[in-house]
């Protein structure tokens, strides 16, 4: 059986119309339909793409087999690994982690799990507050902000297959700059999955926590905003 | 530190724009808004209400402190018991959850944990695929679904404080008649929490699961629908 573990974390950002958003999707949306005052009982409807706040990107974003709501619940308690790249990302907004920071990873904390997230802490979230300096774009309009590379999609594809999600604390897997998407379309049609907009990665140990990631169940959705807890 | 189950179920219902919905809400709507073809991405916009599918009730739905993202997160990972009221139901579609069920539940399996999440195995989850029969409402429009009776609210957060959440595989925590909401009014303010349209309760044991409720981070939500997992 199971048990209860002795922390929780919680990874998962508030959603909010102004947290930062990627920008080719529309903002969320939400008003008040019901108040105590008024119905005795208050509710809120809510818009969003399925790409707001904390979110997971199903392997349909990209062309992937699983929208996510097939996403195999299994892959969903999973082992977490936090690689830590905030050394480089504190000389260079666009970082990428790259294939050689797992093997330092591994030098340091054996090898991966057999099943496992690959979660990647580049201290970026603590921008999130602040939009603009999020997504960091420079005066011709080009984002600045860290990613994972795209060899990194391939070798952990074909070395690491145990590895079924990557996250980060950025609004994309791919580094800002990107216009081809090279991650996403290297790692999510693989069948996997990843997260973005994570938070609190700095409290996660290296290795040994367990991520649990609720994935709306939205039929057929390419992803969405998603509650991510780290039990310790 | 915590380590993976042996097994996860998926105690959450896909969420369409179909499934059966509490008459005082408005649709889920659903559209595609980036394409593989078109765009190189695929991604769809939803619209709905916080009481859709399977979703959490804040304690703020009726009044009470914490809104959805404020629910703390030890409440959200806690140990599952199941109470199964199947026979009752199968002889009165108004069937009630009643104090005595939980001490029967005692009788068999001993006190219930010091924390817990009490769900409730009515069986109605069989109808889900038909509103009309998930709502069952009479010629009047009565509906009629069991649910949990205003004296167990009391009990619980009087005799039983530790039980911080309570579902069931219903519409609604109160059961189909009620025009009062009468459990909701006397739980939700206690800060405690409910879990409306689960699945698979019979899959889950009676005592020893750990119940994962992924409840969507929404700014000042009253609920939302969730994920929501056990654990074994």
């Amino acid at each position: 059986m199971a048990r209860i573990p002795e922390r929780v974390l919680d990874l998962t950002h508030t959603l909010t119309p102004e947290f930062p958003l990627y920008p080719v999707y529309d903002p969320v949306t939400v008003r008040d339909k019901f108040s105590v005052a008024d119905d005795g009982f208050y509710v809120r409807s809510w818009t969003f793409d399925e790409h707001s706040g904390t979110h997971v990107d199903a392997p349909a974003h990209f062309g992937g087999d699983a929208a996510v709501d097939r996403i195999e619940v299994s892959d969903l308690v999973i082992e977490a690994v936090v690689v830590d790249v905030r050394d480089r990302v504190a000389n260079d907004d666009d970082a990428l982690v790259v294939p050689d920071d797992v093997l330092a990873w591994e030098s340091a904390h054996g090898r991966l799990p057999e099943r496992c997230a690959l979660l990647a802490l580049t201290g970026w979230g603590a921008r999130a507050g602040d939009a603009a300096a999020y997504l960091n774009a420079d005066a011709a309009g080009v984002m600045h902000a860290p990613g994972f590379s795209p060899e990194l999609a391939s070798f952990l594809a074909d070395e690491r297959p145990g590895v079924r999600a990557v996250g980060l604390d950025t609004a994309s897997l791919d580094f800002g700059p990107s216009t081809d998407f090279a991650f996403h379309v290297g790692w999510l049609p693989t069948g996997r999955y990843g997260i973005e907009n994570l938070t609190r990665l700095d409290d996660v140990p290296p290795r040994g926590a367990i991520l649990v990631v609720g994935a709306p169940k939205l039929q057929a959705g390419s992803g969405g905003p998603s509650r991510i807890l780290a039990l310790l």
